[in-house]
């Protein structure tokens, strides 16, 4: 069975401030849901936007309630701030660290010497984070073979979906391709993905999980297509570029019974007629019974 | 059978004229290899540098010479010009027109109505050239969703490879979604792609049948995934943004004995030290026996 | 006084066919304003969107009713083409060509080879067409000082308006740099550029003359700064990403009493509520007397 | 005179700490030449990659050896972050604060909202800094009209040089435009901008300093032009798109005298040669005297 996280998005206060015991709440839901385990302080949960106490926070709650492994996001410009964030973790209990690509300065950044200082450093297993989407980075083959070559370095998660890039680099054992992009599953598991960290198992963990489960029977592959499909106008909706964005993916976990609380500023909260929107696309996916 | 096209190179003389005698032969060549048919005015075959005249006698020369379906390009920024191009081949034996969405105007250009009123006026089915790579133009899952509308429109050659386009559109069952991606067979084909107009299969068709031919047959995945791993690196080595382009593309036929003649400036030709490499790539394919 | 032309709009009967007597009626009103020439076929005259004898057809009208400069746009994507539209222009009074950078196959491209072939075969001067708006192409100084060594190179036409790199290369004394960027125009002036070839010139052309005059005088700086703000808001609204586009251009002149004919398809008619737009934007203008 | 502020480097120990020291030294130097004041952690002082305490050490550090103007660079993904970063600067001398237009998710942002809130918290006056080569975002003029309505936003360090822009909007009578391409300083000037912060016044202020005072003389309009061009070369130098970006103005201020430390990782170093180019460019520069 293909492991599958959930990106845990982050409900804040009216004051924008983090809601841990919404968090909480949320969490414990989750834990009644087929959800592998989780990713704290992902692009879905605002870490851009957070203070790192916040984020430690957060990630000692969630590793505090659940058993199931957490993966810790760690954002950062510089070695030297990655290396305080990987400190910070110092006692709580989690899996590895997913470490975004450095963005700021472009071209003027080594991304093999970022990944390999903090491989070196962290006591625990760290990964790649690829979103280009928000980053401007795309790592080449050639920069991700170099940096799948340290042995402290387990694995990606690809926000973009580049199934040519799957396929371009001959990953070592220990390495794992995670997808991160919801409307790629049944094609990226034939590719040969690892496993999904996906935005839409924080609103429909159930489906993600058939949908993985579908696309890796030969057997399923008509299923796997179908489901695939009626997922995909839902997953566009919440996608940053042509949906609503990170507003949209909050508004459906609060249509699904999550508690989301506000988002925090400057984001756009979600048009008007966006909620009815998301409620019909709801409403449209397959019962799963 | 997934039907598997060669969108074919276009030789030239040492003064950049088209050189039909090459043409022909490679075409000789091509009959005996186990290609569907063929598009001729591609990307691959430097349309875009070519007379109208040039083209059509193209279209004429593989069409008198094959009895395979024959894809005609068409490459023009307006629908007059488009008519005209059109006309031009009015007693050729084409299956259908492969039309290029119009890029020089971005967003100043109505994609649907252009496509629409082509699909009105041929007399033959048209299909949709989709090649972000050049044109800069990505349509969106609801333009063609509404250009597939038309019963005149039949298909579209994807070049770009968004996997999740092809899952979010209700293609009518008339619609064929082509995959141009070399580097996304196996996993196109899972995803459901109706076959290939691949340039890298100018270079290696029956490397490029044999993994249409794996990947459709679950019990071949394995099978299916590497052969494509093994394909990349040679169609990396093809494409335009990190690769050798047209000029690798030229190259890598010549070594597997197809003419080529020169390049139409101003295309760069093949760094020093690319025709080893490309030699090195081909080396390194599987045999199929 | 700094030359100023005006890159002239194509007319078109409502079946989108060039409309030559429109063309000829238009001239003849530009004869009566301070326009210095003309440009035929550039990119504010669809040139893209036309055939080449459609193309020859405007250059000889334009040059048989005008004594004044003609400069007739190349738009081709090899220099075999480019050779050809030059040929095609054998027996034309006009006084260089403004040859467009070849976009389609972006960086496989060697510009500084695609110039010098056609400046070594032209027996006019040539000058360089630069408009990554449409086409993608931005040329460096690098690539740009190497061009301008060829003796037959008189000039650039900037649309763009990098005003950098006017000051990057050192030019031969030979070479002028236009602009062709109308918010620029007082900066550009101020930084040093020949002139004008500006697709306002064929709205308010006695607006671009004034703001040309005021531009080169130390003593009218401010009110060359004045029209200049004064211009921006009825060019934002004729450019491309953000206004009109092409539909704006041909319904400002058309509200200045010029015969625009319609747009060629696919190019998007201007939307509802433009007219009245941009018919604000003309009123609010400086009177000039 | 327009004022002429140096957004300063930060230099770092061997071990990537901020080194105070090398700070203070290099701003008893700063102290003697003529600027008008300092920007610290602005891009050209790498404070993406600090922490917020380094970057309130290094502001206290400069006001307090400095009467200078000092501004301060808020760089934040969120309003609540901004907010503790403003706060941090509570007892330290500083004119205003530099806010960076946030990036991270793009179009989901209000940077309007974003602006405003940070207008109506902050005790001091606030600058917008739009700076699109690292952050991705250019604000429209509608957006920036808007931003500047409020009493408590006082200008902008327009990075990318759009001279349209500021020519688009009318600005009220205490906002500033302040120029950060040094590029376009003539231009600039010629333009209206209200003075510089620019990268190239940490290596070369006498320099920038001269041309403002040349730019704004109509009787030094060629010796402006000839400076700037001049200029250019270095500056293009010291780009992070086509020269050596951050490593090259640090290196450039070693040339000249100053302590720059180390880079923080994962900024490259300086390549093979970049040295003896930026040693050969500064020595052609014209001596002022």
């Amino acid at each position: 069975m293909l492991p599958l996280y959930a990106p845990l998005i982050t409900p804040f206060t009216d004051q924008e401030n983090v809601d841990l015991d919404m968090m909480s709440r949320n969490l414990e839901k989750y834990e009644a849901l087929p959800l592998t385990g989780y990713l704290v302080n992902g692009s879905s949960g605002e870490a851009d936007m957070l203070s790192q106490s916040e984020r430690v926070a957060l990630v000692e709650r969630v590793s505090k309630l659940s058993r199931r492994p957490v993966l810790a996001g760690i954002v950062a410009s510089s070695v030297v701030e990655a290396k305080r964030q990987i400190d910070s973790h110092e006692d709580l209990r989690i899996e590895s660290f997913l470490i975004r690509t450095p963005g700021y300065y472009g071209g003027q950044f080594d991304q093999v010497d970022f990944f390999h200082q903090l491989a070196d450093y962290s006591r625990r297993p760290i990964m790649i984070y690829q979103v280009p989407q928000y980053t401007g980075i795309k790592l080449t083959g050639d920069q991700l073979s170099r940096i799948a070559e340290h042995p402290n370095v387990v694995g990606i998660k690809d926000s973009l979906g580049d199934l040519s890039l799957l396929n371009e680099v001959s990953w070592p054992a220990r390495f794992h391709y995670f997808l991160g992009a919801s409307a790629l599953i049944q094609p990226g598991v034939a590719a040969g993905v690892a496993g999904g960290i996906l935005a839409l198992a924080n609103v429909v963990p159930e489906h993600c999980r058939k949908l993985l489960d579908f696309s890796v029977r030969p057997d399923k592959a008509e299923q796997a297509r179908k489901l695939q499909q009626q997922l995909i106008p839902l997953n566009r909706a919440l996608g940053g570029s042509r949906g609503f964005g990170l507003a949209g993916l909050k508004e459906a976990c609060r249509l699904m019974g999550f508690e989301v609380g506000r988002l925090r500023s400057p984001l756009k909260p979600i048009p008007s007629g966006g909620t009815e929107q998301l409620q019909a696309l709801l409403e449209r996916l397959p019962n799963l019974q």
